[in-house]
């Protein structure tokens, strides 16, 4: 989106691809299994419901360790950026492991990355960033992240 | 993932947005109802949905114009890159526009923007980037694009 | 499930198929775009996304009239039962029309028939049922419904 | 659908509630997690989810035992009837188990029977029905079942 390079000229930044990442390079795992819905008539899971993955370990993770409650809690995430680089095919019946870390913790706001591995795969089929902005849940306005959040999300920190 | 900046430190990226599109920008606009199922529990179209129109509206315009054949053409685009930026939310049962056109053109591979308008809005809800590379169907291998699908493609250069 | 016929045996109820209604037997339609997302590995609408058009369709009406606020109104619809019966495929870029009738009205619970038509055909590709309760928001306990429902879904009326 | 019972009047289907089965009666079992996405507005599984899962597990099945090639068999299945009874509600993150047996083996169509089952319960939350034809890939004409899989269907008969 009108990004410029330093010679003022838009970057064409769909030449830059990162490498891989290693499950290794994640701190928490969530296995995730495939449906039969998810592949496209390419026969491979289609790019969408990557980021059903992502945000499915993102939330898990906050709700498994207490500080997210969809329902009734006073602080919730909204979703302001996503990105998804695709490196090679995932399909049904594959499992897939949702591997999580965080790259940034701000005031209000948190980085994820996260990396998609096929079965056993050590090495990314897909990776990428997922930025929620936390806000009251009434209001919709950004909050500041409570202690216990910071101490759950420092955990993930790479 | 991984991008450095001139000094040598991790960017922190997040914190960079751009400024909403306008409708005008885009050469190229379909409109998509939304449905009961792409809310979710805070009452928006889930972040995920939002590439659901992308692939939607991409792959629209070239079965339109006549250049992706999907069942039987021996041209097929693989997705390798998507990108999403959140400005505003959008609900069921609001009308999405999706409105596209092409940032750049490789060889092989065509960066797509997209904007998302809700119902009548002139300013964009969402924005994103959509990269395909072009592979033949059988060995799955990049191919040179065909004459025809750059003059359909060069009709959306922003 | 374990319905029984007259004679004791279990009914081989696959074997039952209605004949497709047409587009004049119903009240109400909803033009809807398919999504890319929707075909499958064998090119078609997977049978999963008709029930989003069947959900669509009713708690559009039900929004649209007035009586439905998913947000923050008091009642509202709960799905025991749904049913379909696919006569012939969709494909996305196809359009589909959702048509609504109501076939029974009872004290907290409404059934809905639903036709789903391709593009322009008068002929349904699919048609079933919707089940929903209407309960109190915070309870989750069926409630009488209200005389503007009652008045609402008379109009549907088969 | 217009059914009518032995009075010549319509039949209030609605009213009939089958009894939720018992995992004990499922030859088959699959655990499948949950997704952040499959929430709806009220906080709970989206009934049109309910029936991904339905496919998931009639599919992984044949896909296990080696009988459904999805991508180049020559037999294929094509959905023409589902149905779905939801009993009691399933929310992320919970864990669904679904379990599949066959209620009928025609010569060319089977109906499955399957069971929803919320983490460790022993009881259904949802159960429900869902028959395919088979088909051959190229003229999707129906085909009399192949020998190995009437033994792979009668493995799961009821």
């Amino acid at each position: 989106m009108g990004s410029v390079n330093a010679n003022g000229q838009p970057a064409q930044r769909s030449v830059i691809r990162p490498s891989p990442l290693q499950i290794g390079d994640f701190a928490y795992r969530l296995s995730i299994t495939t449906r039969w819905r998810d592949n496209d008539v390419y026969g491979h899971v289609n790019n969408v419901v990557y980021y059903a993955f992502f945000d499915t370990v993102v939330n898990r993770y906050l709700i498994e360790q207490g500080v997210l409650d969809p329902e009734g809690g006073s602080v919730i995430g909204l979703v302001v950026e996503t990105q998804c680089h695709y490196f090679s095919s995932i399909s049904f019946p594959d499992n897939v492991v949702a591997a999580l870390r965080v790259e940034h913790i701000g005031r209000s706001s948190v980085c994820y990355e996260i990396g998609l591995f096929r079965n056993d795969d050590r090495v990314a089929a897909a990776q990428g960033r997922f930025v929620h902005v936390y806000v009251d849940r009434a209001t919709r306005r950004p909050v500041a992240l409570p202690p216990e959040w910071r101490s759950v999300l420092g955990h993930l920190k790479a």
